[in-house]
């Protein structure tokens, strides 16, 4: 009754309400209290649609920057995003056709990805390549182990892969790689403070 | 006065202050407690700004899935999307110059976008659509219908329209579809939980 | 103790609990209320990384858009974004082989970038200048400029600057134009209500 008196803001006579009622409401307002969420989980959530080598390493700094500044990170790695991850040491069998000609088809992995612009046979990508190293930016391949070791969360599109003939054993070791389907990334995504596809 | 005394958190003296002040008070901060707001809608809105059949899929892929989250979902479709809703069979006519131009030459709707990365001359477009329908991916022409009946809404871009001369009757017929401007879409935006350029 | 007891949700004997009691309760659940903050500033955060006429005119629409609507705009220019800011008048000098190479090859500010699409050996690219003019549409040196005087912030990546041999002395005239990494503007756009890479 008194919730009901109090909720509705209505005057109450004094006497009828006692300390007891009082103490009750308040302990029912601070759960309320302390049930709201912020909204949003200090992470950021990217979806690596693209497998350029510049957009890939944009993600990557985004990732790790993130990490270092007290964030989570997770990345979403799907259609061409999804070779750049393929380690080219490993070999997966049982492809049927289409597979095996994506396979040869797309890059095999993080060092066979070019510039989305001004890669000039190959010649632009190098020259960017040579050009991080002289500058002192981490290259792609360090990144990746330093995301690994930051804790950056990895995953893989199980429709791109699907798609594209990939199988699990083709993959890099990376020590937060998962398999999912894009309702786990949305999950994920959709708490977190910055979303990005890149 | 209480609200002072208990705003900055004074001593109060035992008698001064009645259970009835503090009903009060409580129904106050009940009424702010009920006022704050998660910040963020349940929703998905993305900005389907490339026209390539790879980017159009996943901004179909991420918005029906939000929806079967039970997430909400608005695609704003402008720039190079837009020609992507063109209904191929609709013609519209009062255009000038420029506008038949642009008609001519942008794809006619949905069946004659490209993929953005190994479109070898359609050949690689045809091959990843045999492919879809071989491991039971969803056309784009399913997305589209799945997407209607889901609920999710799809906005036009008025300026997009204007410059490339597209008129109204040219486009798909679509349960939730509104022709609007940057501002429109913007307002849901920012009260989006996920927000994506694609 | 009334601390523990009414965060238990214990029963609390009559007569135990004072009005004094409560009131401390009161104020200091008041101040928890207080302190919960919307999670998110109403800011617009753009990741401009690709320097095609047509996405930086989006950026800009957005961004501009957004402030319209009494939101703030942050824009970050990186990688190939950054060329998009160099004022053609301005020289660099003490520039290495490298920075002299990329300072050739890349567009010389915001008038000598392309469309990504159907740029035609910019036959395109002047049309869609040309109907922009004709349909009243802002250009993009109109763009920069309101942007400047609506307020909207613009960060350049000093990543990209260090990779491409830029030097701030390159760069046009703005008023709210700054030199950042990754972080400051990720600790922005991690506050922002929208985050966009374009």
């Amino acid at each position: 009754m008194n919730e009901v008196l109090v909720g509705r803001g209505e005057e109450m006579r004094k006497g009828v309400l006692t300390t007891e009622d009082l103490a009750r409401q308040l302990a029912d307002l601070k759960r309320q209290v302390e049930n709201i969420k912020p909204g949003v989980d200090d992470r950021v959530s990217i979806i690596v649609f693209s497998g350029d080598l510049d957009k890939v390493l944009a993600a990557f700094v985004i990732a790790t920057g993130a990490v270092a500044m007290g964030m989570e990170a997770v990345m979403f790695f799907t259609f061409w995003g999804t070779p750049v991850l393929r380690d080219p040491k490993k070999k997966a069998g049982g492809k049927d056709l289409m597979g095996k000609m994506f396979g040869f088809m797309l890059p095999k992995g993080r060092n066979a990805i070019k510039l989305s612009k001004m890669n000039m046979g190959g010649m632009g990508t190098s020259m960017m390549k040579s050009l991080m190293k002289k500058k002192n930016v981490a290259s792609l391949d360090q990144m990746v182990e330093m995301a690994g070791e930051l804790g950056v969360k990895i995953y893989i599109c199980e429709m791109s892969m699907s798609l594209m003939g990939f199988k699990q054993g083709e993959f890099i070791d990376y020590p937060n790689l998962e398999y999912v389907g894009v309702a786990t990334f949305l999950e994920q995504a959709k708490n977190s403070k910055v979303q990005l596809f890149i």
